[in-house]
């Protein structure tokens, strides 16, 4: 029996309901409409530190939108009632630097010392782009955004040391000062571009072979545009060597109550 | 003999070099136009994280611009090659919540896992709204900014929680718009202001009576505008009877290389 594509998911808690008795395993991307996703990374106090000064040396690829009590896996205040170890529809579970396992829960995992760091997803950027008439190359395509490792050193902070990760978009030419100007407007979500055209500037030998994501048409007249990219605490936490460390997997992200509207400057 | 008034100085390194040698000792107030300055809390790593962790719920009141790596005194990003044990005019040395003593320096009491915290200030703002002809009453007045304990109570994290504390400035009617608007180019630095007019919805019962500093004249036709402060933070480490926290002294900043245009959004 063909079983229906699922239906656009519109609220926020009862999405994450469903996700937490096993009824939804998918992307998050295009569910809930108008609220804000986030990176999940989940690490020993210890450590998390760390992570925290890193996070607040390098603010534009690690926007934290809430660092919960250690132990505690309510997001409090930006998604009141949700647990971070069972509303995300997938994780991967690290040790030494190494993939562990993925998991649907993170209940046997967890620990007393975990510290989970909500973190800024682009999803929220790319409402306020296409709300203002910026095509989306990948979003048209159907596919994941372009990332790319660069040549730009992150400001290291105690363990954590590595580059900077960005993501790029295609932007017609005309429309490269309004798309500078609407991801300016969300500061908490990476913000403005870090880079404008010139790939080689930022270390990128070929657009096409992106070190993550899937390549993206470039058309004429079109400016390959980088934002900075929430897998770069993620990249840089793996090459630290955490003993131990809890993540969302690619596209299953934390939905939030929070809107996108809320994270406007 | 008569000693002539301080003159301005103008260059941060060389302002922190006399200081550091002892032959400045008064506030920092004036000195450096276009500079940052900066409050300082240093707390031991073990309870840095906590309070990392209250100043990202409670970004008004505790704009973090910089956390050194415990133990090391230069704030490399904002002030290379400066100390923060000994290029403030003074400090204040507290024990268990009780204050110790003031201090010229902090060379005896630096600990190996002492964290510096440098949390903007606003005189950043300051500058920025004399800069649009919006008068700053406790300036004209040549006193100390009204500063009020409020009803609203911070998002607590770990063993810090307490009231938000405010300035107050009145600002003309016709003015408070510009006002808002010129500060809220200052995310990074307090920003807009948390409330405008209505004192008793802050819980404030009289404007003349201010928790900290000096009162000031609010004239027919102004409106109290309030915004958050930066003694917040202080004010909630020492409630929280840390064994051990180091603060400037009040008045008595770090003047940083970062200048104030940097800091806007």
């Amino acid at each position: 029996m063909a079983t229906a594509a699922p239906a656009r998911r519109q609220d926020p808690s009862a999405l994450r309901a469903e996700i937490r008795v096993g009824r939804f395993d998918g992307t998050t991307a295009g569910h809930c409409p108008g609220f804000a996703q986030a990176n999940l990374v989940v690490l020993p106090r210890e450590l998390a530190f760390d992570f925290l000064v890193f996070a607040q040396r390098n603010p534009k690829p690690c926007p934290v939108l809430e660092v919960l009590d250690p132990g505690d896996p309510e997001p409090r205040l930006t998604a009141p009632g949700a647990d971070v170890r069972t509303d995300l529809p997938a994780y991967r579970v690290y040790a030494d630097g190494e993939l562990l396992e993925e998991s649907r829960d993170l209940l046997s995992s967890w620990r007393d010392d975990a510290v989970a760091v909500l973190i800024g997803c682009s999803f929220t950027f790319e409402e306020g782009l296409l709300a203002a008439d910026v095509p989306v190359r990948h979003l048209e395509q159907g596919v994941t955004v372009s990332m790319y490792r660069t040549a730009v050193e992150c400001v290291p902070a105690g363990p954590f040391s590595g580059p900077l990760v960005v993501t790029m978009r295609p932007i017609p030419a005309p429309l490269v000062p309004r798309a500078v100007e609407v991801t300016a407007r969300y500061p908490a979500v990476h913000g403005a571009p870090v880079h404008v055209g010139d790939p080689a500037g930022l270390g990128i030998d070929d657009l096409g072979a992106p070190d993550w994501g899937d390549p993206v048409e470039v058309r004429p007249g079109e400016v390959p545009v980088f934002w900075a990219c929430g897998v770069t605490p993620q990249a840089v936490a793996l090459a630290s060597g955490s003993p131990w460390m809890l993540t969302h997997s690619p596209g299953r992200m934390m939905v939030l109550d929070v809107t996108n509207r809320d994270l406007r400057a």
